[in-house]
């Protein structure tokens, strides 16, 4: 179900996200549940238990996913809530569950993330409909080629039964697998500042130019890029990154002019990342003027942390005990539906194993005993929590 | 006299050379020269003294350009040299010279430099008549299209009767305007090493992988490119440049996976630039041990450094000092069609100060006070000349 054959790669509302709605909607309604598709093209199903206590709990992920993916970023979690609907089921919990297949997270076709679970959060502005992709279709243009009538659906917005919004993700990182542990409970997404760095010098013959008459982009970004690793070494969990880096005019035989990098840095607390942004700042300013350079830096992203509701994910750890796993919490380096829904209600994630931390990669897998852990958590968090309502 | 309206591009033998060719022949008939246009394109103009002794002093430089070029780089050689036939008719001086306006120095059209003057030096292999350009024109082809039948041209291999070449040039650096000289002699033309570098780490997410879990490429390469600069100054004469870097997969929120950088290391000396890259290779491989990268680096180009003729540059730097300047002598940073006339003839170079050091670039100029300064030279070389041949 991609756009490529021979690789994964399905966009916001393609074509084959249809083929994605249709499989897990004939799955949803063989689970008796009522189906739905909302104003963004989100796919939800409701399940009510006989005896439902009238709040309601969603569960859920995304189904799109970026050019050339694996086959488990979002659309696992989408699938272990089904199966979660069927534990509960057979568990006789007295629960409404919702399960929410996202039509959007990683934000490739509008350069613009979470569409999906903006819009259930009631966080999607009608203007961002307006949005367009690389070909000028809109958002708005989007979803109505898709079908949707949004005269039918436009309220994708959260009932107010809602108690809470539970994600499994995969890690999609190196940690649980260098601890050897199948899942972990998120505390917090941790904050994010983006930056573009601009060292600009001379450009000059690298042959008639001698070192002493020289101002070198290039050796002053590399000096700066140097020291982030080492900086950021010194804070706990704290990762700092220079993805990055374009070199003008990028000749063998001529000195670098201009050099732009990027620097990428996220922490779990907000102050500790800014402090630490302005340490990185502090000694790109210093290099420049020691080495006569110019340099500009522009801010393109300054995100805070989202800590997870603490009941609910006490109750995942909870689970984890009970479910014979140790009760790990962990940071969330990268962004999820849960943090815009954490901004709705109370939200919790649990992460799988990503084995050798692969993930946006064909290799990206899960191993079947993580899978099976994460089942065994959830079925313990939804005991656990029907227990609260009862 | 260009390719490009308003920008300066005067690619091997394309249309505009022509009009060069028509300007230069006009100027060299009202001096009396006899005109001719080699097998590769050369424009070349006999002077005979009425006493010429039969020995052949040849001058000139090139007349095709980098694209976007400044208007001195090469034909201000050409132009001094009929100036300089002025000077010997006017002076009397029972010589013969030969002006030759190269027709390819910069390798721009066929990635092969030196086409001009490799043929004078009979360095022309009759295989690199079949290089190609972007749309698939050989060498040869470019020649005959020009015009210039090869069965009349065949020979341009310079004549045994010559004696000499010596060629007059902009620095295309900042050296004789850090010190203050409108001249200065070239002693040598720096051997050249050019290599690739390729760092391999893993590529993976920023936010997702900790500092201790990482192989970041770019945090390597950077840690060696900010070590160049520092080893290169230890080495009075040395440059080392890092002009090219290129990023796999170059995103702001991954961790680079591959950076190559380019390596340009230059010296008078063979030994003493092979000793340097030496060194900057192990400091590669020392950082990449540790750092748990792969490091593959690949020669691209290992060319020996080229003196100019003792006796001619001694003739040279007399005549500075002759005609009221410092005997400054330099080494070439850059290759020059005097590099290729050495293999054939003793060679000899002058420079003229470039404003700024700037050069391949539309800002590129020369002083006219520094243009008289390299005719009073070139007279009392002449002079130097003609009475050593007497």
């Amino acid at each position: 179900m991609s756009e490529e054959a021979g690789r994964t790669t399905r966009r916001f509302l393609t074509p084959p996200v249809r083929q994605v709605h249709d499989f897990l909607r004939a799955r949803m309604e063989s689970q008796h549940m009522k189906v739905s598709v909302d104003a963004v093209g989100n796919l939800r199903g409701l399940w009510n238990a006989e005896n439902a206590t009238g709040k309601r709990l969603i569960l859920g992920s995304h189904i799109d996913t970026v050019p050339d993916a694996g086959a488990f970023d979002g659309v696992l979690g989408v699938v272990l809530a089904l199966e979660l609907v069927e534990s509960a089921r057979r568990l006789q919990l007295p629960m409404t569950l919702e399960v929410i297949a996202f039509s959007e997270e990683e934000g490739v076709r509008f350069s613009f993330p979470f569409i999906g679970s903006r819009a259930v959060a009631g966080r999607l502005d009608p203007a961002m409909l307006d949005f367009k992709d690389a070909d000028g279709v809109s958002i708005g243009d989007a979803i109505e080629a898709f079908g949707i009538n949004p005269g039918v659906n436009a309220d994708a917005v959260a009932d107010h039964d809602a108690i809470g919004f539970v994600e499994f993700h995969i890690e999609q990182g190196p940690v649980l697998e260098a601890e050897e542990l199948s899942v972990a409970a998120v505390g917090s997404i941790v904050g994010q500042t983006r930056l573009d760095l601009r060292f600009v010098g001379h450009a000059n013959h690298a042959g008639t130019t001698p070192m002493h008459l020289r101002n070198d982009a290039m050796a002053g970004a590399a000096e700066w890029i140097a020291k982030v690793e080492p900086l950021a070494r010194r804070t706990e969990g704290l990762v700092a990154t220079v993805g990055k880096v374009e070199v003008q005019p990028n000749a063998g035989n001529v000195i670098p002019g201009v050099v732009e990098a990027s620097l990428d840095v996220r922490h779990v607390h907000d102050s500790v990342r800014r402090t630490e942004v302005d340490a990185l700042l502090e000694a790109a300013d210093a290099i420049s003027i020691r080495r006569g350079l110019k340099i500009e830096s522009t801010m393109k992203m300054d995100e805070v942390s989202v800590p997870m509701d603490e009941r609910l994910t006490a109750f995942m750890t909870d689970a984890m005990v009970a479910a014979g796993f140790p009760p790990k919490l962990i940071a969330s380096g990268a962004g999820h539906d849960a943090m815009i829904m954490a901004g709705r209600m109370p939200a919790a994630m649990l992460f799988l194993r990503s084995p050798g931390g692969i993930s946006h990669h064909p290799d990206e897998t899960v191993r079947v005993e993580d899978v099976e852990a994460a089942l065994k958590v959830g079925e313990r968090f939804l005991e656990r929590l029907a227990g609260e309502l009862g």
